[in-house]
């Protein structure tokens, strides 16, 4: 492991920062034979890799790169405020305007703030708030909180039961909607686990992330939270949403279902998308159009029912050609409870995997077939492969996204003590996660410019 | 395991079978106490799974499946014309035609035979390619040849070694173009092991599926056929590509460059897609129409370097939230030379892999980093997360696709003997697999119906 502490710095560099007792967020000075600037530290990781410079962000806005050696001289000459964890902040109360709470758990939308005091600490204070979207007082009355700060590739099953539980909370208190910022990497999946565990939902929950962070030009941060207070605060439905960017323009804010979006690009800013599905809903503040029909509707006398709890030995294996057995004979081994496989085309694996996949099942765990392809529905009476599989015991999960089936498994395994029963709720439908129609018409798949 | 012999049958259906000495193909008269039909026996496993039937295919095309029990009888009236694998057969010769080689390894495309002749025959010789197109004849010489005859899930890295020799021996003949018929599913995996393993080129590849049956009335196979037929035997390129449909109607058939390429849809006709790149040519035959510029041209007298051999012990990993650190302790103790990691975002996997990752890397194993967002690159520069995976030395691959990263690398270490060789050549592009330009134009993802 690398010897980074916070600030993403080491060696001499580290040593001169901590002699000067400079942590990330500070201003600094720093002199060296033809240079003295003064501007605020940065983390490291967030810009390059260059072991031996200094980062540090000039009052115009531009970072700059600072070569340090055993003769630079480092002063700190301004603490930064530090921000305390799990502050609660109300902005203000305006009668007639629906109350929202925003929960952030970190990402890049909480990003203005890891530039100011690093990637320790968390984001989306009220004031940030207020300085980035300074109109959200006139929407709605916001409650801001802060559950914990983690970019997403880092938030876990344990995590989404504790995102749960702070979602309830809000929702016990009265709120008319929660607003739950994260970041973009495991979105999805969290949106999913939420769908799961807050059954009987009688307002809307949406997920909004950003990816660019809200002090560039090009942030996607203000208008997607925007659109999720909008959405939560406003719309007739009681379901988990992602609210994200439909079109890279600032026009289309797009609501798609918890359990059937999935992060398609990896840097702009209309990466989600519905698969097999149609989004639920366009926001072009103020107006929401109703794209498809809500599952369920706001209902604020249902009663909310917690289930906030995963099993986290669960995993997920995409398949392809030379793929070993030994793979699916260590999740047996390591005492996993189920498995979800992404098989290739209508729901295959190689034939080299049949005998451990019958060991799987044997030795009780459920195993799930969804397909790599990420769009249509797997299929598994058509070719021998599908049946052979089928009838070792392993369960077709129509067009379910692999990854929405390796959290519903995980939610299952954790909330039935049976587990024929969780075989059979895994191919029945709860929260729109299984579509029966036919999926030819939502398939809009890439279109090349021919 | 099943029961099952190479018919999909089993059982009291079985026995009868075996008595009346009928073998799928054959024509069987079936006699229960309410009925009396004649038809060809199908393979079980194409149809569904009840274990009680026999399914026939009567004279009108239309499948019946019949319940059989222990009063019924069944006898064989008409033994199918078995075809003996590895025939080789030219249709004709005519001056003027371009000379176009099809090598037949299974799949849907080659199906038509399967419900003549079982799962276990192979397709596609000399008189089915007629049946199937009849106006091939006018519009190349073709040598048709059946190499393998599998369903693609079962095509493994040492197929790609047989392929590839298969191809380079009717290079080295003279023909002006190659088709490889291949199943769907991982029909992307071999076209990226063809395009490494068929070094320089002198004429075209193409790949061909089919997502519908020959003699279903909403087949592909034919125009799929005809369109890559077209391409290799008269464009002037020099690529391992994949030609498939590209819109549901029969008018687009689309070029994909082998590199480049995923199956994207379970069922569609238009299944396969270009990624973070364009398709090379759009075929309404006869014509051929060039989207964007190939990287190598056709000509004569390239010698081709023939580098058939894949390491198969290499591993493709897709992170998610819970992943155990195990898996990738596995994958080091099961001796595998590489990992291929298919992480989130820009190139990221949980934290709590880190020392796993570490782990491999300082035992020997090169270990790569792909997005699972499938579009966009990966650039493990912004965040705190990949910038620890890049100083542990993990390898960022640009916006190589996942599969083919994988094909990439188990091609790389069987040829390569210096793993620093094999790291560096990684991050280079050598036929198309990574685009230093931005991806940003080449998104045209899945568009909703709003």
């Amino acid at each position: 492991m690398s010897g980074l502490d916070s600030s993403g710095y080491d060696g001499v560099v580290l040593k001169k920062l901590q002699q000067a007792d400079a942590r990330v967020g500070d201003a600094i000075r720093v002199v060296t034979d033809s240079r003295d600037v003064t501007g605020i530290l940065m983390p490291r990781a967030q810009i390059g890799s260059d072991p031996e410079h200094i980062v540090i962000k000039l009052d115009s806005g531009y970072n700059m790169g600072i070569r340090i050696d055993k003769n630079t001289s480092v002063r700190q000459t301004k603490r930064a405020k530090r921000r305390r964890h799990h502050d609660t902040i109300e902005v203000q109360h305006k009668k007639g305007l629906p109350t929202v709470s925003i929960l952030s758990t970190g990402g890049t939308i909480a990003s203005k703030v890891d530039y100011q005091t690093g990637a320790v600490n968390p984001a989306l204070s009220a004031q940030d708030l207020h300085d980035a979207v300074p109109e959200l007082g006139e929407r709605a009355n916001i409650r801001a909180k802060i559950i914990m700060s983690r970019l997403s590739e880092n938030i876990y099953p344990s995590d989404w039961s504790k995102i749960t539980r702070a979602v309830a909370k809000e929702i016990r208190a009265g709120v008319d909607g929660v607003v739950v910022a994260h970041g973009t990497d495991t979105l999805g999946f969290t949106a999913a686990a939420l769908s799961f565990s807050l059954q009987n939902l009688p307002i809307p929950v949406a997920l909004v992330g950003s990816q660019r962070s809200s002090d560039r030009p090009s942030s996607d941060a203000a208008l997607n939270l925007t659109g999720a207070i909008d959405l939560v605060g406003n719309a007739d439905v009681a379901e988990v949403m992602v609210v994200m960017h439909g079109q890279t323009d600032d026009k289309a804010i797009l609501a798609h279902r918890g359990t059937r979006v999935r992060k398609c690009h990896s840097s702009r800013r209309d990466a989600f998308r519905s698969i097999n599905s149609s989004p639920l809903y366009q926001i072009d503040p103020p107006q929401i159009i109703e794209l498809s029909p809500p599952l369920f509707h706001r209902d604020n006398e249902r009663k909310l029912r917690v289930k906030p709890r995963f099993e986290e030995k669960v995993a997920l294996v995409k398949t392809y050609p030379g793929i070993q057995a030994s793979f699916i004979e260590n999740i047996i081994s390591t005492g996993h409870k189920g498995l979800i496989l992404e098989g290739s085309g209508l729901g295959h694996t190689p034939n080299a995997l049949y005998s451990a996949i019958q060991n799987a099942i044997d030795e009780g765990l459920v195993v799930g077939m969804t397909s790599q392809c990420i769009w249509g529905r797997v299929n598994m009476n058509v070719y021998r492969s599908g049946v052979e599989l089928l009838e070792m015991g392993v369960i077709p999960l129509q067009d379910t996204l692999a990854e929405t089936a390796l959290v519903k498994l995980m939610w299952l395994l954790a909330n039935e003590r049976s587990s024929e029963k969780v075989k059979e709720l895994m191919t029945l439908s709860h929260v729109g996660e299984i579509e029966m129609r036919t999926e030819m018409e939502e398939y809009q798949p890439p279109q090349e410019v021919i």
